[in-house]
């Protein structure tokens, strides 16, 4: 099972876990020290499973650098994303605090580390710590917004919009600041995010770069006229 | 503003809340005086708004009876549906916890029920008992899963199947004994939801009543062939 092969690349403490999780910042200096002593990390190559869905768990995971695809089977066998999470997103709650077997996969879209804290452990803060858990729902809640904004986009009756409105949401948690950012999926699978066929996909980019407003070489993107893009996902 | 029209409305206490929401089930004596306390009942007709999407807000809302749309203001001057919730269910916690203005507006799809209990008086209860703050995580983690799920159904390429799936989901929700149930939104609402328009919603049903799958009066339907629907969701 791939759970030993994370074991082997476990490293023993994860400092900068704690760093990067909104949720666990301003502990007191206590909580960090306990903190540290149970939280474990692992990396895991691109593509690599963390978890199946179905499978039982005992943790909480937290991602520390790179992306976890969310995904489903589907009734035809295909793999599905349902959601992507970035850096500071946790996930696996779901199983641990109800102690059901994940809904859904998790599977490294990059190269991706992870933080794990133990069921028993991560009960044992929230009990500790009322502030912890205020901002553990928050986290969660959070989350849940991010959901219904996903879900928001999805529903657009326009392939175009729903194109754009995904291209700009990759762009702002890849790379808010920069013109230039990567597809943190491949293209097979961003058509099958916004509910489109690969080739409805590509003509869409490549009208895109026709128009001016972006530059496509393979997953790399250069956003030429932010403005236009804006336009189309409804957003100016 | 409708709050103050809410409020008209009031009940005192809201011994009912209680029993419907399960994220306040298996209290203590003390704890259940302390919520009887705290909690406030309101009515809202059909089609009343309970909150504004921009409205800020110091209560956690629970639906009682009835069910709620969470709608957002598309750019163009729709109002769309992003999520709906059914007793139990609760709402408002993002805004709540964050102290932000609500992300979406929540309108009463039917004769709705809904309790409130004020910001300061829900904290309390959270830091005076761990037990209730990690069954309302596990309440949070469950409203996550559900829109993930509602996710996976959008994404899905083929409007028969996303119509089914949405079909069996209000079924589950509404009625799940019974082979009979109600659309908990408008065919026009519906057709937004499942990311087509009302026509091929129309031709959809239509083709689903002259297959003998079921039948439709206004909102009323009559499953007549479950495993069929089933089969078109791809459950089957």
């Amino acid at each position: 099972m791939n759970s030993c092969a994370c074991h082997a690349r476990d490293t023993a403490n994860a400092p900068s876990c704690l760093a990067h999780v909104p949720v666990f910042a301003q502990l007191r200096e206590a909580e960090v020290e306990l903190l540290h002593s149970v939280m474990r990390t692992s990396q895991y190559p691109k593509g690599e499973t963390i978890f199946r869905e179905g499978d039982l768990s005992d943790a909480l995971f937290v991602v520390n650098r790179g992306i976890i695809k969310l995904t489903k089977l589907e009734d035809n066998g295909k793999e599905h994303i349902i959601r992507l999470l970035f850096p500071g997103d946790f996930f696996g709650q779901f199983a641990l605090l109800q102690e059901k077997p994940h809904y859904a996969s998790a599977i490294a879209a990059d190269t991706t580390g992870v933080c794990r804290i133990h069921r028993s452990d991560f009960l044992d803060i929230l009990r500790r710590d009322p502030d912890t858990a205020a901002r553990f729902m928050t986290a969660l809640s959070a989350q849940l917004e991010e959901a219904d904004a996903w879900a928001a986009v999805l529903t657009l009756l326009e392939a175009d919009r729903r194109l754009a409105k995904m291209l700009l949401y990759f762009r702002r948690k890849a790379a808010p600041n920069s013109r230039e950012f990567t597809l943190p999926v491949s293209k097979k699978e961003l058509a099958g995010l916004i509910g489109a066929t690969p080739e409805t996909l590509s003509r869409k980019l490549r009208q895109l770069s026709d128009d001016g407003v972006l530059t496509v070489s393979r997953r790399q993107l250069l956003l030429r006229d932010e403005a236009a893009l804006r336009h189309l996902a409804g957003e100016a």
